[in-house]
């Protein structure tokens, strides 16, 4: 048998999550080629190990959306400075991050352009010029783009000056069916974090201080890393009439009247790939969950003389054949012991590894190995064809609850003394519920002092049974209970 | 029976194409809802309608592009301004049309970042880091992206400051293993346009003036508009070792020397849109291929009772069931005559419109009709199932036929003086063969005297018979047949 580690050269091994959790990121994302660095400060190259993580999640996610009626469109890059200065808030939230092109063709623009950092003004502005009656609502667009917002400290898929998105923007005859519509995107983006990518999430609503700038309120899905920090998955805001009144977004209501029209976005990017390296993967590399993985199930041949190599190929090719349902890899390398392929793969995520050997034909049977448990199952090559779904459908069960758990093990309720909750933030860190007297001063100190927002106003299924009573740090009467952590 | 001419009031019609190609294209385009201005010169809106074409035409070109080893990845939108200095013939053909980021951040760039025109440059810089040994070759990379070119006379789809499309970049050991892939590119290429699109190409090799800045050797598709002119579809470039020796994209070969790389790169975008329309639009609206259209079948129900609305509703929903590989819309609108019903899918586009009043069900039957001939066939309920199917890959296939037909009509082989050659290009148009000297100067010339360029020199199957023998233009001996035609 093959050790793996033993084929590992203390070169090869990735700094542990234990001694360097960011070290250990950074390395992983590059060793198994998911992302690499750009000449361009802060734009990140998405590999194809990692793009291909990404056309699964858009496949799942756009197949969710287009099943509520969503369309897919696209808007310019470009947006003219001054449309992002029609929404107060929104500009002030913005303006400082943007990229900025001055000279088209050669000469200087009239007015210059920005790129993207994302789309509301330049989508509500056309959608002022296609609605005109009720019977034009609910208009409901999305968009698969990149967008760029100038970040000074940026991290490879979780915080890049460029990153890919899908945006959806709608528009509604009313603030109910819009604030329907902004919690339905969020249960759509839980569902996919939760069933897709294993990754555990809690939902509510953002405070004051927190939310989108421009909208209504704001709601987000927040994901426990494995350093304990939180990750926000995806946004969903709720726009009121807000951008309907700076751009002029009205119709004639049913009754003959006229009003402005409800608006919402949400989004959710690449980062989420980030979320998912942090959440399943170890110190031996990638764990990639099943539904999102390009490749489920890689097939290392055993072999030693060339009669052999023939011979397991052949029987590859016919197990690969027999599983039309799965992702299929067969590592053909030649040179390269099988050691070495495990390590490869085991690098790079892959669920499922199975191995295949002479002796295993002579028995004809093969060794299944899970990557999450590393557990190895010699099975049946007859029974392969429902051996391999089940276990793909166990492991991704399987990687949630091991998420989950996790989270649950890392988070603290019940009465909490600001004292005990810095050191906390100070150490190892947590999800913490407590109460808040809804003050945005007294968030802002806690922020200070410890680093640790507030990440959510859980929804109810998160919520403690006991409801706190008092503030967290100053003592008041709690208005809500909070999910407090540091964050990404 | 509703007709659809006369639920057309006079201000709803197209200007008829031979009136005003350009004015008929324009207004197609608007009103079938495909794209929009935005509020940025030269950049467009896709709407869904649109954008759902394109949907079908990226999963159906990447498809292909997969089968042969094709993975995608996601390269940086900016590009540093001293890269695209690097490769000398490229920075000529680029840098008088890109848009140029300056500010970042609020500040001003140290160097400024161009707006990717085209990525050659990011990526072989990238390629160069990532390939050592002639083991790691071949790299078969795509990138599905927007890129920007600063054009001053801008067309929806045709020609817009922003434009989306695939890019696929790839490095080789040898020219000859380059060449391959270049020809497979132009292949796949020709295979989706005329399967899919309905859309006959010529194909063949630009000549070295109209060959993309630094490459070696540019091959292209050109398919003939209803106006005659040629629409250049998609390139695919041999682009030798000029970028390999700019960015240093070096590898140890197989025999212990060191070389550089071999690149192609090949391109299609959402150009082929526009080709789209121009190919098989009416007077009416759009006519779209079944293979690239987004709804394939409307069900048009009639009905003037609502007894008989939840009647014919209901067969509607059962037909639609029964139709589970095709993409079918039930027009379920009210207060909307089926007469303008027709009008509205006929304009979209939709191949087949199934009609089904309550007379029809008494008869079990219904009212299937194409939107390429216009033609009628009453049809039983209980043979649609089969006989969808079947009548889509007949319009699939004549609207093919229609288009090649019409070209060849329209395309003028042997012997032609110069004068009868500007006649025609400034009448009608044609894609005229005919023979050429092989120097620039003289295609330079036929240029300015007829807006007319070598399209391509087309491959061996689209070549006349009778080689030509004398150029065109100076009557030199002829070096290769070139097919002349005004372009788009």
């Amino acid at each position: 048998m093959w050790d793996t580690n033993a084929a590992m050269a203390d070169d090869q091994k990735l700094t542990p999550r234990a001694t360097d959790f960011s070290a250990w990121y950074n390395e992983l994302v590059l060793r198994a080629e998911l992302a690499d660095y750009s000449p361009v400060r802060g734009c990140m190259v998405i590999r194809p190990n990692g793009y291909g993580i990404w056309e699964l999640t858009q496949r799942a996610m756009d197949d969710m959306f287009r099943a509520t009626g969503v369309r897919n469109a696209y808007f310019p890059l470009f947006i003219p400075e001054s449309f992002l200065h029609k929404e107060k808030e929104h500009v002030e939230g913005f303006a400082p991050e943007v990229a900025v092109v001055t000279i088209g063709g050669g000469k200087v623009l009239d007015e210059p352009l920005v790129v993207r950092p994302t789309s509301e003004t330049i989508i509500y502005g056309m959608f002022a010029k296609w609605v005109q009656s009720y019977r034009d609502l609910p208009v409901l667009i999305n968009q698969w783009a990149n967008v760029v917002r100038w970040e000074l400290r940026t991290r490879l898929f979780l915080r890049t000056l460029e990153f890919l998105w899908q945006e959806g923007h709608t528009a509604h005859a009313t603030h109910d069916e819009a604030e329907a519509r902004t919690r339905l995107q969020l249960d759509i983006y839980r569902r996919f974090q939760e069933d897709w990518m294993a990754m555990p999430v809690v939902t509510g609503q953002k405070s004051e201080s927190e939310k989108f700038a421009g909208a209504l309120r704001t709601y987000a899905l927040e994901a426990m890393m494995q350093d304990n920090k939180a990750l926000q998955a995806a946004t969903s805001h709720n726009l009121g009439q807000n951008f309907a009144k700076a751009f002029d977004l009205k119709f004639q209501t049913e009754t003959g009247g006229t009003d402005y029209a409800w608006n919402t976005s949400w989004g959710a990017s690449t980062r989420m790939i980030g979320g998912l390296i942090m959440t399943h993967g170890d110190d031996v590399g990638l764990r990639t969950p099943p539904k999102v993985a390009p490749i489920q199930l890689v097939i290392v041949p055993i072999y030693k003389a060339d009669a052999e190599r023939a011979r397991v190929l052949e029987a590859a090719d016919k197990i690969a054949a027999s599983l039309p349902g799965t992702r299929v890899e067969i590592d053909r390398r030649d040179g390269m012991t099988p050691g070495a392929k495990y390590f490869y793969w085991e690098l790079r995520g892959i669920p499922l590894r199975l191995e295949l050997g002479p002796r295993d034909l002579d028995k004809e049977q093969c060794v299944l190995v899970r990557r999450d448990t590393r557990e190895k199952r010699p099975t049946p090559l007859a029974v392969l064809s429902t051996a391999v779904p089940t276990l793909l459908s166990e492991i991704q069960a399987d990687m949630f609850r091991v998420a989950r758990d996790r989270r649950e093990a890392n988070s603290i309720r019940g009465p909490i003394s600001y004292d005990k909750f810095r050191e906390i933030m100070d150490g190892e860190g947590a999800f913490v519920y407590a109460g808040w007297c809804g003050d945005a001063a007294c968030e802002a100190q806690i922020k200070e002092d410890t680093k640790a927002t507030i990440r959510v106003l859980p929804d109810p299924e998160f919520r403690s049974p006991q409801a706190p009573t008092t503030c967290l740090r100053c003592g008041r009467p709690s208005i809500a209970e909070a999910l407090w952590a540091k964050a990404y």
